[in-house]
């Protein structure tokens, strides 16, 4: 009966008359061509009803195609040489006959007024390999409209073929636990150097990463890189284990001289190995599926409620309020709430 | 016109005839007298509407005496010797001439028919000094809940004039994230010891620690402790910068020896002062503020949304269908809401 319902809604969705345009692009899609797939991610950011309720069918077309790739997290503050780092890392990638694409999440690119993937031209030998897709971060107000639409560009890709999903963001900011919770494998990238071991990266973050990567191994740089590689390794044995039994790793690499870029690359296959066999490969995708569902529930009701106009209107004021000691947060919550359940219900 | 509304709503609030019991209570606290705290508290946790009319005309009320302690969080996993090393320290604080108060937040207390405080036998020297109250979890169904009551708690032992208030959780949950949003300086306890560094310690946890401590350093235990505590040391320069400038620390001490106890308590003093001057005081204090003004509003949002009928009762076949790939997380997500909504709208 719960079954049925939500049955009816599914196919009421299928049956409208968009169609056309969804079979076009899930054929272009599953044959691997890349204008379809390009075409379908531009959908995806789209605000249009029409738009969304195309790619809406699409993903569930794509579904059943989806889910096959290597899903990998990069990310290092500016500077740290990610669009270096991913040029040779994807061409090495690529070269031995994966199919790479290369996705974004950066929120605050719209602010900016750029995407951190920017042109292709930052990655331009990889941009022109045959099997390779580069998008820029996708547009969006919100993280969790831009970890919509990312999360939708990988399925998609997947259902195009592509087998190692590469998404890079930026580590100063909320994206990374966003990013860490649609990854199978999360890549932190980090200069060496004495007094800038902190880099600006957020806290937390560096307790996410599967390994840790020490960029800029090179020259003069290499004794630093490697004395630095040393004491993450020591700090990394002192962070708590994940549930999956992987001991986080650290690695030195270059992406100038290609040193090392076949150590990440085996280091992440040895990983995806070790969680296949102990079965938290599909239990973390499970898990994230469940997060995603949460998650933007969880958005949806919150934007809901700042959206409303009488919230809008007295939140400065009881902040002030709040701030000044002559309200508690939880009574300046409930009259809040009040507000808004008085407009909704 | 915005203020207005508020203080109309506050003073309706007020008026309520339940404001003799308010009086007496209120009258009490100020005295500082332990039956009235305890009293109230014991009302923070009813769930009767009369009561928690009372506790917020009560909250309210104290609101312009709270504020002026040091709050305390502590945490580290069962078998680490929180409540050895809380009677140390407490008692070494209320002989100094502070009062002070100790609260507990577990929610999983509930479930397991006990609260990590216990009876107050764990902790005897320290119940019996005449400068301390010490107070077991609160208990409620949710972690919200319970933060709420801890944090209500706060409130009414500082205007009981405790001017030291420690908060114990185990280090194992959620509640972690939830006390370091209400305490001035965050301890995490550890034990020292190769092999079992990780210690069951949630990730994320050691990096919102302010300064870690290796417990029962003492007799055969104490090399092994000193050595820790170098390498925790090294690794937590590693880590970020906290924002207000402070370098977490790594200490050693024994509650038995009542070795480096004071240690401990200058640490935190020495905290209090570097913040207080630099700013960071009030602002985290605010900053706190605003975050449960926030996170109370979004736990009433998605509580309702879960606890409505429509929603209970299709979830788990959603969730099936998720996880079985015939349904991507979004779509999941806009089925659920749109029962929600053509519900509550």
């Amino acid at each position: 009966m719960n079954e049925k319902q939500l049955k009816i809604w599914l196919n009421k969705r299928k049956s409208h008359k968009t169609s056309l345009n969804h079979d076009a692009l899930l054929a272009g899609i599953r044959k691997g061509e890349i204008s379809a797939l390009s075409s379908a991610i531009t959908l995806l950011e789209s605000s249009r009803s029409e738009d969304r309720l195309v790619t809406k069918q699409l993903i569930t077309s794509c579904l059943p195609f989806a889910g096959k790739s290597i899903r990998v997290g990069i990310t290092g503050v500016p500077g740290v040489g990610k669009s270096t780092f991913i040029e040779a890392f994807g061409l090495l990638a690529a070269d031995q006959g994966r199919k790479v694409a290369v996705l974004a999440i950066d929120p605050s690119s719209e602010k900016s007024g750029g995407s951190i993937l920017g042109d292709k031209t930052r990655m331009n030998a990889l941009s022109q390999h045959p099997n390779v897709f580069i998008r820029p971060s996708a547009a969006g107000d919100s993280l969790g409209g831009v970890a919509r639409k990312t999360r939708e560009s990988i399925l998609l890709c997947e259902a195009a073929g592509f087998d190692l999903i590469l998404i890079e963001t930026v580590g100063v900011g909320q994206s990374e636990t966003a990013v860490h919770s649609m990854v199978d494998f999360f890549l932190l990238l980090m200069l060496a150097g004495a007094g800038d071991e902190l880099q600006g990266i957020k806290r937390g973050i560096m307790e996410m990463a599967d390994t840790l990567v020490i960029t800029k191994a090179d020259g003069d740089n290499l004794t630093r890189a490697k004395l630095a590689c040393r004491e993450y390794q020591n700090a990394m044995h002192l962070f708590p284990a994940n549930a999956n039994n992987w001991i986080p790793k650290a690695l030195i690499c270059s992406a100038l001289e290609k040193m090392n870029i076949d150590k990440v690359l085996e280091t992440i296959e040895s990983y995806i190995n070790q969680v296949k066999i102990n079965g938290h490969f599909d239990k973390d995708r499970m898990a994230q599926d469940k997060y995603w569902l949460h998650e933007t529930i969880r958005e949806q009701l919150i934007s809901d409620f700042y959206r409303l106009p009488e919230v809008k209107a007295q939140l400065k004021e009881v902040e002030a309020q709040l701030t000044s000691g002559r309200i508690s947060s939880f009574d300046a919550a409930e009259y809040l709430l009040s507000l808004y359940y008085n407009q909704k219900l």
